[in-house]
């Protein structure tokens, strides 16, 4: 079996995918020498464009082809309002819902000191830079309601407030269409304690 | 959004990757470029080394770099006994258990009539070439005890059966720690019609 260098190389190589061990790249390597030559082919083409391609949005730090991406540009945004998200998946989710027509920030990540991830990695500098830039009056914080993602909405909100900006936070509560029974004590605590006048 | 064709593309293209659906392909590419450029990079270029490299080998149809497997090369190796398996992971196993010390032949599949799958996507006439050499005396039938796997198995016996060629089977049974209890019944039915004198 020792001269399968290049098929060892490319179950080594796949392991870079999140979720698949060595079997399943090796699994996958022969699915795609057998089944699925031209996707396999198409996806090496693909993915050296996309490294080439894709960076950062200098703006709002999403992945952007471009130095400044199409949302940050596009002037029928309210440029006073700025969304931070942890991930670009969260930002095409708010977008899916239609609701929010401002700008964005992308922090690529979480505060997570466990995990070594501190305030330098996840652009607060370039936040404070863009949320400091005159236009901007309010920040929204959309980071997930997990430890960290609350770790981090409480950190970025001390440091704007501070700064003399709007800040707010995405509201928590039963989700629609949610049954008392099933949603845990947690969230109903919290649901209970920001109730709102019917 | 419409900026991100890089994007998009490698999000699709990462859905020739088996069980990878559209949300798992976004979250990958997203994954990639944001924490692993280097190795996305790595399997950018180990794909096209491997799809322009690796071929079948002449001879036992396994995947080779070379026109002929290193394991067809060895001179080691008995080449009056031939292993027919499904595929190449089904070799590496049979590898692993050092029991076997002869050729293989990899059909690279099953006979599949309800997937379209017929005899000559199996290479059956590679493999009736290259059990009638003249050397080859005994066919191991390995391929798996699925209903599919048993029906491949059939058809190949009575086609080198016809040629003269003694052909076995892989013996089927209790598993080695099985509990009679947990052992389906088709197992133990099996086990006990091919009992063997103790």
């Amino acid at each position: 079996m020792k001269s399968f260098s290049s098929l060892d190389s490319l179950s080594e190589a796949l392991r870079c995918l999140p979720g698949v061990g060595p079997k399943s790249a090796q699994r996958t390597a022969f699915y795609l020498l057998q089944h699925d030559r031209e996707g396999a082919a198409l996806l090496s083409r693909t993915l050296a464009q996309a490294l080439e391609k894709i960076h950062h949005c200098s703006l709002c730090n999403m992945f952007s082809e471009h130095l400044t991406c199409e949302t940050c540009l596009d002037g029928e945004r309210d440029a006073s309002v700025l969304c931070v998200v942890e991930t670009p998946a969260d930002q095409l989710m708010i977008e899916q819902t239609l609701t929010f027509k401002g700008r964005y920030f992308v922090l690529m990540g979480r505060l997570s000191p466990l995990d070594g991830i501190g305030p330098k990695d996840i652009y607060l500098e370039k936040l404070i830079a863009r949320a400091t830039d005159g236009v901007v009056s309010e920040v929204i914080l959309a980071t997930n309601f997990t430890n960290e993602g609350e770790a981090t909405a409480h950190y970025i909100s001390e440091m704007l407030k501070a700064r003399g900006l709007k800040v707010s936070r995405l509201a928590r509560g039963v989700p629609v269409g949610g049954e008392l029974e099933y949603v845990d004590a947690g969230t109903i605590a919290r649901a209970m304690l920001d109730r709102r006048v019917a």
